[in-house]
């Protein structure tokens, strides 16, 4: 018997609602109509768009959307379209976005989201509306667009404890970052550049604060240890406060700076924070530019492992959503975080940021060139016993302001944190000194 | 309803019999006794090891065998042992590692292998019998253990044309060539401390002549491509004749050497090669140094995307195995290419190295230093219309051997074979030029 003599059971197609039509929206559309032979063999059987909704129904999109029934209200149609899946594209916490992914498990159809602050707020209930109704939640395209990082989590690690996640996870900081580190250029410089070309929202401070970064390490937190973690814990520092000059030292020192989303299991605790931190440039993660994302998953068995793609934009992204439907034309179902949610503990956060590892930092200070400063500096990092690995100092200026960078190792977070205040009130010091963390790469 | 209440059907355990316990056999052994509890929350349901076999049934693995039955023949074992899933680790293309995927699969039995040269050369007729038996085969393990590629390939990027996959998939390569750039040592010598530490065999020519590295693209092609690749057509070069002069003249113009595992298709053609490649500094592949692996995917929708991880070794292999096995466990199941074997067209080759596309090179060439060598050279690249981007010499040595240079651009492939054939022609030129392609990342 070959397979040609086997009778194939033609599977009816799959059903698929998609609520939003922005970018990403009609990039999907566009993918299931146009690469649709592609994906009906791959996904063993046709996925087809019966219904669609979207703000304003006479927006010119560049697609057809005579074919699919149209629904002025998404709620409405997570309800009442005959679909098996919705596709929820709307974005944001809360609002319409949450009440379609909620109508839409409770009316017994799986959901597909690209929606990272929604996941990183309510996920668990989400899950639970899922998991009792025996539905698929899937949200590949809500991390790292076009990295299948959930898939590599959830299902191609699944054998390891993961000890860390690090990524770079907001595209319009690394384009900044890179830019900046390219051209010399300041950070609001490129920060408009940036707005100009697309790669920053008109309001940018979601992407640049770090928020956005710290919804999608939540997710992945939760997804890597099996843990609730609660989003209002992450500590997040944004890329505002990073200069030209920070880079420029960063650079002389054998580093580049990217803004990291981190999360890190101890003994008993979480750590999840998302800061600039000096990347190294031996590790393959440095090399990560542009609008590039990147995670780097540390396992008990694989050791190291390191994911890149673009963040973000149509293609990446429907990639994703796609990637989602054909697991479910598939019957290819996995628990939302890879384990019951019912499993979840809530994950306990470290009490005190690394309390007892030596990281090293990057410290630099704008100082008034005069005798005697340095050994005011020195005796501050004495007495909180902390150690100076390295000092640059370009040139000397008497009486005018300088920067001086040290590097600091093998120190406890809190004792640098209090040699940095002792040292910012030095009457010499002109500026609040910059920290970052050089990172373990 | 809370998850709590429902009521949740136990399913009863996977069973496995697993053929080989060597290094990776006991590491997938070890995790499965180890790692239980993680791993039956993950698959939803025990993965219990009830049977195994390897050669010599007295050694000394340092895990307890008794609890499993013991088969003296693998083969056997397949055919009668009282599991789900049998997990072939013996290796070899021929032999008893087929018999014992074949009767497997003959046999109602899922089969999960890290076997790529079996794969290679017969994972055809192993798909058709899984494929007409409703059976899953599955070969995480069999390409760059530690990074979950099949399954990137296979789902993640499902909705994709994949243009092209390039990869580092020699771990052993890989080291040579990274020692050989951090001490300037030359192939021989490294390769020789490879061996003492266990990174390269007592007979190493499968690894460094570049056939493993085919097996596994040729692999990867079949799977990104839906297509036959027929794994003798594939042109195969290994690093032995790659040198310690090379690799400092790489450096110098801002390459890293890689072996490089490439599949690409082009309009109604596939070309698949193996080579030492340059890879310029700028790209994070060039920054996969030692053990590690790579792999870079090319698609319509994603774009670029990188993959890295540990290619070999107990852990990332383990991973890989049990990861397989809690897809079966839980039910996930894709057909061997992500489309059925049928479905498959045999790749046509493309009939000249990318003929339309002009390409970089690098030459090295060792001349006598006598004057009007250069014009001979010169005369012979203007004479083929291959253009020169760059050249170094370093410093002068006349009437004695010199290193040159060149960089050649924009240029076919057919162009340059010939232009350097002429060259190595020349009564200065005193040893066979040696040429490497420079890839664009």
């Amino acid at each position: 018997m070959s397979v040609d003599d086997k009778g194939k059971k033609e599977l009816p197609p799959l059903k698929v609602a998609i609520a939003g039509l922005g970018t990403v929206g009609v990039g999907v559309l566009r993918v299931l109509t146009e690469q649709a032979d592609l994906i009906s063999e791959r996904a063993g059987r046709p996925i087809q768009v019966v219904a669609v909704s979207a703000r304003n129904a006479q927006a010119d999109r560049g697609v057809d959307l005579a074919p699919f029934r149209w629904f002025d209200d998404a709620t409405v149609m997570a309800r009442e379209a005959d679909a098996d899946v919705v596709v929820e594209l709307i974005g944001g916490a809360e609002g319409v976005a949450r009440k379609v992914c909620e109508t839409a498990l409770d009316s017994g159809r799986h959901v597909v989201t690209a929606n990272k602050a929604l996941l990183a707020h309510h996920v668990i209930s989400l899950a639970e509306k899922a998991e009792v109704a025996g539905l698929g939640l899937f949200y590949e395209a809500a991390v790292a667009g076009g990295i299948p990082i959930i898939k590599a989590l959830r299902e191609g690690l699944a054998a390891n404890r993961v000890r860390s996640v690090k990524g770079i996870l907001n595209g319009t900081c690394n384009y900044i970052l890179t830019t900046m580190r390219e051209t010399g250029r300041e950070f609001s410089d490129v920060l408009i550049e940036a707005q100009e070309l697309g790669y920053a929202e008109a309001d940018p401070s979601f992407d640049i604060d770090g928020v956005d970064a710290a919804h999608k390490i939540a997710l992945l937190a939760s997804l890597a240890f099996g843990e609730q973690v609660d989003f209002d814990s992450i500590v997040i520092q944004g890329i505002r406060h990073v200069t030209a000059l920070d880079i420029t030292f960063a650079t002389e020192l054998g580093y580049r700076v990217k803004l990291i989303a981190h999360t890190e299991r101890f003994d008993g605790c979480v750590e999840t924070r998302v800061e600039p931190v000096l990347v190294p440039v031996s590790a393959p993660l440095s090399h990560v530019e542009g609008v590039y994302n990147a995670v780097l998953v540390e396992g008990d068995l694989v050791g190291t492992s390191l994911y890149v793609g673009r963040g973000a934009g149509a293609g990446p992204t429907a990639s994703s959503v796609v990637a989602d439907l054909i697991d479910i034309a598939r019957g290819r179902f996995t628990p939302v975080f890879g384990v019951p949610s019912g499993d979840l503990s809530a994950s306990v956060l470290c009490e005190n940021s690394a309390p007892d590892r030596g990281e090293r930092y990057y410290v630099r200070l704008m100082v008034t060139d005069r005798p005697g400063v340095f050994a005011d500096i020195a005796a501050a990092l004495r007495d909180e016993a902390v150690s100076m690995e390295s000092i640059i100092q370009h040139g000397r200026n008497p009486g005018e302001t300088v920067a001086l960078v040290m590097v600091l190792h093998d120190t406890p977070e809190d004792a640098v944190t209090r040699a940095v205040r002792r040292i910012g009130s030095l009457h010499e010091i002109v500026e609040p000194p910059r920290v970052m963390r050089i990172g373990r790469f």
